[in-house]
């Protein structure tokens, strides 16, 4: 029903332009990204539970709470414009400003997003300096560029599109984000940027980007922590003239599309983790309740211990047991059985089943699964991870200087 | 009304003996500790909160819950007896029997802990072994050789004792303690066992030992880990002949004692974390509740973006804002104020107030205060916690092997 488009990003869909820019933010590397719809675009957006929010957040989230149409977002790397208090919140407002009169389209019609460094004013000159740049730039083979400009500490850019099949003719949901350390439940560092040409009235929009958070951003864990800045943003500007209505069959082809390219961004940010070199799916099965699942799989996706074993290539299932066990779940403990890929490790009654050989060699490889059966009802969740490195270290020990 | 003694340890007690040995379930260090009282004590323990608890732990929970007196604690190290089933808490059973036989005291007043990896069963010849081995070496001396048997990846003993004056004399507490990843709110692979001679009910015993434990080992983190096998366990022998009652001066002094022993030992459990080369006190001050003021210390202390700041001296303290923005308390951000010892890092309303080399030059020393005003209300809360770095990594990543 939907297919990956190969180097597929927001630019893929119908009516979209992008640019990603240096502008001068940074020392080097492009900083300035910029998304803009040839048509209004009905919006939505998810924001970092933390209580300190950045100012742009603040706009952007007042923004489309506000206003029922949106045309462009302004993102740019290398200064998150956090705990800057009001002269931040003002400077977020100049930027949306600046770059609605350059795109001649009204101030409320513009989102804003930053990411980097916490604690420092934006370098005004530079933004508006930028936004005269880029904006002449847009340009319908933009998107990656404009992938490019949101990275921080990413090594690789993160873009993925998709064309849909639906009754009456063919959507494209396009989407770009960042990750990369501080991703964690309920977003952290994270920036995503979703498009779609199917028209789709606000309350639904937003109703299917939470339905796809959940399954997928807020399912990835690189450190536990959460950060000032997060926000994922999806625009629909309707270029397709297709509709998605509720209770619908196209409705549920749609929403595992975006859950589809969602996953995929989400899985792309933990494999680019900061120091990461593995990729870990943790499946956790047979909890009592849902909530009960998730938090397993986040405890486990959580544990520094557990993510140390996982680099060392070390079965050490115990740290798995006992991060389960540190959830906050019911569950007996002398049910769970664990499985990496299909290799039994534990099995209930604490029968051990572990072939350290051949645990090593799947351990060693740069993408597997850890399967915790709970033994305790019949639900089930899935989770992200990746190993924590010594390179982790080294990137958090000196980010600012 | 108290003071510290030189070299103190469990052995500094009137009436408690130990001993520390090597008996062969390490490869070549210290591996058994037991401490014995020559009278009968009242026992109290607090215990993890993990849902995976070790059957060492289970057996002590119930045999402190079931009798009146304890007389002894058996302490292995290198095999935490945790995930081991039936079987496993059948071994537990063993070790008590055999130390009450060869101590000729009854099997309940033994109490029995193990701490190293999960999921092994004991060498039980070894163990046997061991106990005979280690029987005769019980000494008034002997408490530095317990704690050094008790540790696992720990690199300096952890032993404090106390004497406090009392109105009708002196008493003494004595503790030692073993950490040294894994250490988190509610106890984590953390090993503590004090004693004192004062004469104290069970009931208030218990009492004393939860007050204690939430001011100190309760307010530490190495990793936001916890494990399988944690307890800090309290024995009063009453050899001194002076009681301490509810309601009294003397209970207020010795309580003050009892904090001050657990929290030595917390402080040097988390200076001594797996990879730690910095021990920092998180003073949060004027949360509008306790539990928020807690709740700031945890996820500041927890916070891996934190910790490995810490470690490259960085100051970071948009870090720390963001830490406490996603502990779940409820502050305004632009009234927080933060401090490196007195040094103002981020005054209210986001002024900045940072001097980047004074700020370095005290996150370069091996112990500073980060104190953080939430101007929220008046309560307050100290945790500790420790730097984040690749000697952490490298020792968790390979720690069965």
């Amino acid at each position: 029903m939907f297919q990956f488009i190969e180097n597929g990003s927001v630019t893929s869909v119908k009516g979209i332009k992008a640019a990603g820019i240096f502008s001068g933010i940074k020392r080097k590397r492009k900083d300035l990204a910029l998304i803009f719809s040839d048509y209004p675009c009905t919006a939505a957006g998810t924001y970092t539970l933390n209580k300190v929010q950045a100012a742009p957040l603040l706009l952007t989230k007042a923004t489309v709470a506000k206003n029922d149409f949106a045309r462009a977002v302004l993102v740019n790397s290398g200064n998150a414009n956090a705990c800057t208090g009001e002269a931040g919140y003002n400077d977020a407002l100049q930027m949306q400003k600046w770059c609605a009169e350059k795109l001649n389209i009204k101030q409320e019609e513009v989102l804003i997003a930053s990411t980097g460094v916490i604690g420092q004013r934006l370098p005004m000159d530079t933004i508006k300096k930028g936004i005269d740049e880029i904006v002449p730039q847009l340009c319908v083979c933009g998107g990656l560029n404009a992938a490019e400009a949101i990275m921080t500490t990413d090594t690789k850019i993160k873009s993925y599109a998709v064309n849909i099949q639906l009754k009456n003719g063919t959507v494209t949901i396009g989407g770009i984000g960042k990750g990369s350390g501080m991703i964690m439940p309920n977003m952290a560092t994270m920036l995503g940027f979703i498009t779609t040409d199917a028209v789709i009235a606000k309350p639904l929009l937003h109703e299917l980007l939470l339905k796809s958070v959940q399954k997928s951003f807020n399912k990835i864990s690189v450190d536990g922590d959460t950060s000032t800045n997060d926000m994922v943003v999806l625009l629909a500007n309707g270029a397709s003239e297709i509709s998605i209505e509720k209770d619908t069959e196209d409705y549920n082809v749609f929403l595992e599309a975006l859950q589809a390219v969602c996953i995929e961004l989400a899985k792309s940010i933990v494999s680019d983790g900061e120091g990461a070199s593995k990729l870990v799916t943790v499946n956790v099965k047979n909890a009592r309740t849902y909530e009960e699942a998730n938090l397993v799989g986040k405890s486990i996706s959580n544990s520094p211990l557990v993510k140390t074993a996982i680099y060392g290539a070390d079965a050490n299932w115990g740290r798995i047991l006992s991060a389960a066990g540190n959830s906050g779940a019911d569950f007996e403990p002398s049910k769970v059985s664990i499985h990496f890929n299909d290799l039994p490790v534990l099995l209930p009654d604490y029968k051990l089943a572990l072939d350290e050989k051949k645990a090593a060699k799947i351990l060693s490889q740069k993408e597997f699964t850890i399967n915790v059966d709970l033994g305790a009802g019949s639900e089930n969740c899935t989770w992200w991870t990746c190993d924590f490195t010594e390179e982790y270290i080294r990137i958090n020990a000196d980010y600012r200087t």
